[in-house]
C-alpha cells in the first residue's frame, strides 16, 4: 500500500493549525506540525491575504497529495464562526489551486476517528494523538494538534485500495 | 469633486451580486449590474475558485477604485451563513489583490443609506434604488440590485474631500 502524504488544516482567523503526515491507516509519521499565527490587520482582506500566503507557501513546499480540512459548526460565538468561515473559504480556495484532493471532515468525524468516541473533548483528542504518534515531538499549540487529528482522520477513513 | 468608481458586491455562495457605479454623494451613474451565478460543484474549493475567478475577471476589467461589500449577519439558516461567509472570504481576498480600497457595510447601514430607514425591507430598498437611478436600466435579479444598494452606500457615506 502506497503511503499517502496528507496535510491537515484546522481553519481559524488568527490561528491556523497545519500538520503534514505520511502513512496509512495502520501507521503514520508526523513530518511537521505548527500553529500559524496570522497577525490582525485593519482590513479583513489584508488578513485573509496573509492567511492565503501562509497556507500557499506550505502547500507549495510540502506538495501533499491531499488536504484534510475540518468543517465548521456553530459555536457559542456566531460572530467568530463567520470570521473563521471566511478564513476557511480562502484555505479551500488556496488548496484547490495547489493540491489534487481536498477532503472535509466534521468535528464529530475527527473525534470518532482519533478517539473512537464522537463526543470526545479536546483533552481526549490530544491524548489520543499522543498515543497514536508516540515517537513524534508534538508541537505545543492546540491548533497544531487539531490539525494532526484532522490529517489522521484522512488516513483512517480514506478508502484504501491495497 | 472627483467622481469615484466603485464596485458593490453582494456576497453569496451560488449567486453574487455585482454592480459598478460612478459618481458621488449627489449623483451616480450605474455602469453595469448583474447577478453572477456560480454553478454547484462537488468540492467546495472548486466552487470557491469559480467565484474567485468571476470576481477577479470583473475587477480586472472594471478597475474600480474601491469595492464595497456587505457584512454578514446571522440569518435563520446558520448553515447557509457559513457557506456565504466562505464565499465572502474569497471575495475579500480577490478584492484585496486587485483594488486599492475595500469598504464593508452592515445590512443596516445599507438600508439606512439608501432608504433613510435602517429596518427597511427588501422591496423598500429596491424601490429606493429605482428612485435614485431613474434613468438606469436595472437588472432583474435581487442580488444585482442589492449590489447597487451597497455601492450607493459607499458613495453616500464616504468622507468626501471636495
Amino acid at each position: 500500500m502506497t503511503p499517502l502524504l496528507v496535510a491537515g488544516i484546522d481553519p481559524g482567523l488568527g490561528r491556523i493549525g497545519y500538520a503534514l503526515l505520511c502513512g496509512g491507516p495502520a501507521a503514520a509519521e508526523l513530518l511537521r506540525a505548527e500553529t500559524i499565527v496570522i497577525p490582525p490587520r485593519r482590513e479583513a482582506g489584508a488578513r485573509l491575504a496573509l492567511a492565503a500566503r501562509a497556507i500557499g507557501e506550505r502547500l507549495r513546499r510540502d506538495r501533499p497529495q491531499a488536504v484534510a480540512v475540518e468543517k465548521l459548526y456553530f459555536s457559542k460565538n456566531a460572530k467568530t464562526a463567520l470570521g473563521v468561515a471566511e478564513a476557511r473559504g480562502i484555505i479551500l480556495l488556496t488548496a484547490h489551486d495547489l493540491v489534487p484532493s481536498i477532503w472535509e471532515y466534521a468535528p464529530l468525524a475527527v473525534k470518532l476517528a482519533v478517539t473512537g468516541y464522537g463526543r470526545a473533548d479536546k483533552a481526549q483528542v490530544h491524548r489520543a494523538v499522543r498515543m497514536i504518534l508516540p515517537r513524534a515531538r508534538l508541537p505545543a499549540g492546540d491548533d497544531a494538534i487539531d490539525a494532526i487529528a484532522i490529517a489522521l482522520t484522512a488516513l483512517y477513513t480514506k478508502r484504501w485500495h491495497a
